[in-house]
């Protein structure tokens, strides 16, 4: 699956030359998203440097040829839905034309050329029509720390080593990067209070994910053999699950959280193609000793092999003080998507074992993935230990949970020597004040 | 919000003379919803008795005017949610007009006869495209009655009472009545196995429970008060969240149900409209002495007056057994949609009380509505205390579970003096037996 090919060569240069060297979307990474350059109508473009190439423009000036055609053609609705249903073959058909396209000594430049838009000037959409969300649970050691605080004495359930732990979430509220997101008010009810209340939450959080966008997908009753699962994987984001945790402490019992999430989810815009992340694929970490072994229908050998990512995350805070001092954003937590205790491969075909259905544009989100060391922590309720221990902040602020003004980025990056670093591009968002509030 | 006027008429009767009498579809209910003739593509439709009237082709035949027109436009993408989303207006002024169409006496029967199909020949689909299905749980004998199998010793948490719970279900997976339910497979563990291992569920049950199609919805971050949640509630289905309940046991700490439900879940084709309930709407029954008041933001005086249905539901079970013998189906429970503890407008207040938006076509389970009677048990977990005391039907055959060719017929009816009774139609599906089981 992990196939490495010219698009991949550290050093194909491209002759947008803010890509050479583009922390994010050098000509090795091509992530495909939809875009409204200023006064038009949203349509699908792949980001180059600082720039982003109107796909459909590209196809109209006779530039693309073949697969990577039918690729473009299918995003005419203004979504990538269409061309994450045709799967692997012309995604990468379009990333190989598209790579030799924008190369240095491309006789096409001068066509190209007017494809191209200022990213600073476009507005990035959500990428694809999200049919159903889900999200999973596979960070293993966000779920030991949350764990720990909700249930002290089994921080762990007795499931978790055996099924990849994961629940429908809301796709109607799920956002592109940059949208703010409102404090939700709702039920909440403390230990010490004898009832409970209606208004803003007063523990709202972030949570660190991987999202997944299904490709193909199965019919209802066809479940998908994990040694398939990576068929039906057409790209990858950041995921900020946001979540108030006091309304969660009191609702998620016992169908699981419901509002506590509902009221936004945040995601990077950039789908990041499986092509592109080849290089940095790797090992799945193999099991501590005494865990039992996945079940066989979770079980391909290949998987493991490869089924994993290295892939460092980041999340920074910026805080209303931080802004005003002039200090740059504190770093919240440093991760890596090798702390998954499951493949997404694994994901996918659990997700599918039952006969459900996954649809193109349906996305799945890992569930925090936290680092083992308190540097690592992918969501506050981990980081201040229940609330218990504030974060200090080099402008005197201190946090347990976010404030409003507060504003949370996510990072991806993979990076592997004899390669060319790729990155996500941000998730960020800023939280305001609740309503009425 | 309960305007009665002269479609709900007892003495109007219709020239389509299969309709009089009728016990779902006489000329009072003309419920909506999507189907394809011999043939034909899908398209808009409305019932009357034992026929299907075509909505774009009575547009199309000049017979339809102003809102009632405009509310036809919108579903010339063969789906429903450009009506839902449009509101009570356009739906009232539709159904005055297919009233008078379709009333004895109407002059223009010669030109809307050629509209009409015979609902036998015709396929009958998905109304709307579903954005997000959220399931409730406000069916509080079901409540009690599942939380003693799981929970001996409090089956009712302390949350019920404050809050609607509820949570996301799975879209892609919502099937027209009719369509074959594969059981599914899955991880199960008994308390008595070592480990879980993957199979065909063991515990396969239905859920009786009520639909709520949303209408217009409200935009992130806008929350619907409770008093202005009935203009949001564009029509009423039955609903079947079959459900594995071995699955459910093993996969649902902590975050809920998942894999158990998300294989299937049936629903009936009809959108049974508000206006038609209207005769049926009736006080939501007082609490219980020593039950909390709910909190300000989920209380609205008119929607206590007036805001629950009376609506009779029924369950019938029809077995391999029982059809070899020609015996009648076996009705598994009969209870009412009085029995929920949450009115329709608590709920959608409840879950856009966070800003989550509510979209045209987004579909709300109240979850199982079970009478306190044990001939009212809207699932088998009920009916079997947990699989421990067989079900016995006329055929000599015994349940405890649903076995592979059991068909689950849902039904409910509208009854009240002075009006005449209507019906939802059937929701109905058929166990086949789990893939490679």
């Amino acid at each position: 699956m992990s196939r490495i090919d010219e698009t991949h060569d550290p050093k194909r240069r491209s002759w947008v030359a803010s890509a050479n060297g583009h922390p994010d979307f050098p000509i090795q990474n091509l992530p495909l998203g939809v875009f409204s350059p200023p006064g038009g109508a949203p349509r699908a473009g792949a980001a180059i440097g600082d720039r982003i190439l109107d796909l459909l423009a590209l196809l109209a000036a006779g530039l693309l040829g073949g697969e990577a055609a039918r690729a473009v053609e299918a995003t005419a609705d203004g979504t990538l839905n269409g061309l994450l249903a045709l799967g692997a073959g012309p995604r990468r058909a379009l990333r190989t034309q598209l790579s030799a396209l924008l190369a240095e000594g491309s006789a096409a430049r001068g066509r190209a050329e007017p494809c191209l838009h200022a990213a600073a000037d476009c507005a990035l959409h959500l990428p694809a029509r999200i049919g159903d969300y889900t999200d999973f649970y596979v960070g293993i050691h966000h779920a030991t720390n949350v764990g720990r605080v909700f249930r002290p004495d089994n921080p762990l359930l007795p499931n978790y080593k055996h099924v990849p732990i994961g629940y429908h979430g809301r796709a109607s509220s799920v956002v592109p990067s940059g949208t703010p997101v409102r404090r939700p008010n709702g039920q909440r009810k403390l230990p010490s209070e004898a009832g409970p209340s209606f208004g803003p939450s007063r523990n709202l959080d972030y949570e660190l994910e991987l999202g997944i966008w299904i490709g193909p997908g199965n019919a209802l009753g066809e479940p998908i053999p994990v040694g398939a699962a990576a068929e039906h994987v057409a790209g990858f984001c950041l995921l900020n699950d946001w979540s108030a945790r006091d309304i969660q402490a009191w609702e998620y019992q016992p169908l699981g959280p419901f509002l506590a999430k509902s009221f936004a989810s945040t995601i990077s815009p950039w789908v990041i193609t499986p092509e592109a992340l080849a290089p940095f694929r790797t090992a799945q970490p193999p099991r501590p000793a005494g865990d039992p072994a996945p079940l066989p229908y979770l079980w391909d050998a290949a998987d493991q092999g490869e089924g994993a990512l290295d892939l460092e995350l980041e999340v920074l805070l910026a805080t209303p003080g931080l802004r005003e001092q002039g200090l740059p954003p504190h770093r919240l937590a440093l991760s890596s998507a090798r702390h998954m205790y499951w493949t997404v491969a694994q994901m996918v075909a659990h997700h599918s074992s039952n006969g459900c259905n996954l649809r193109p544009g349906d996305l799945l989100g890992s569930g925090t993935i936290s680092a083992p060391d308190p540097e690592g922590c992918g969501s506050l309720l981990e980081t201040t230990r229940g609330w218990t221990e504030p974060l200090r902040l080099a402008s005197g602020e201190e946090r347990r949970a976010l404030e409003d003004g507060d504003e949370v980025v996510l990072l991806a990056r993979a990076r592997r020597a004899g390669f060319a670093g790729i990155g996500f591009g941000a998730c960020r968002g800023t939280v305001l004040p609740a309503r009425g509030g």
